[in-house]
């Protein structure tokens, strides 16, 4: 049985899953912060999924980049697995602009989250689900 | 023609190609850090390269990731694809210990790099190069 972790589910909101991974948005209005989880239990690499599921992975997260990328105007997309802190393997996908709060430095440790306003997750959820029309809800 | 940027040819020693891929060492002796550069020109994105060279890229990685995970007794292997400073794509592998200089932060930022003295640097080539047979010479 998956379930998101507890200190992602508390950090961030729930978009709707792909598929393989559920789409999660950082509450951090700082940077336009994506984060998928395979819905896989147990899981803390990329390679300790299955071959296919890793394949499906892969073309999950070049959507996520690329729809991204050219929706929010990215600068560079910065893509990472860490799982330091949280073991449950997850994979942030980051919008990156020159102007940012951290840049060029990595977002890590760099600035304060900047919780959204409600209102502004609602727009973001609308936009993202009209960016990537397979995103299905999650209950 | 594909060449590595200069300031990764600056910062790290070449190791070999696994065929799609450069592997490069960070000169960095706080944590055994490798980087895989697909030898193809102008690609800045994973999502940039051609469907076939994704999968050969993820399979790269994968087997990085766990060939070093098991090897060097990793607690957790980073992977990340960032090129804020670097635009060329290029993706880390760190091999992370619970007591290592920047545990749990990501690594960029937090220490000076160490240089690795001569000796080590041919030790950890042979190392690599007997962990993965097919990781051929670079002229």
């Amino acid at each position: 049985m998956f379930e998101v972790h507890p200190k992602l589910a508390e950090d961030c909101i729930t978009i709707g899953s792909f598929g393989l991974c559920r789409l999660l948005l950082m509450n951090d209005a700082n940077y336009p912060w994506l984060i998928l989880v395979p819905e896989r239990e147990g899981v803390m690499e990329i390679y300790q999924l299955s071959q296919e599921h890793q394949q499906q992975l892969l073309r999950e997260s070049s959507r996520l980049a690329q729809g991204l990328a050219e929706d929010f105007g990215a600068d560079k997309m910065n893509i990472a697995a860490l799982g330091n802190v949280v073991p449950q393997l997850h994979i942030h996908h980051i919008v990156r602009y020159r102007n940012d709060p951290a840049w060029p430095a990595p977002v890590w440790g760099k600035t304060e989250a900047k919780p959204y306003q409600h209102g502004q997750i609602e727009v973001l959820r609308q936009r993202l689900h009209r960016l990537f029309a397979d995103l299905a809800p999650v209950s």
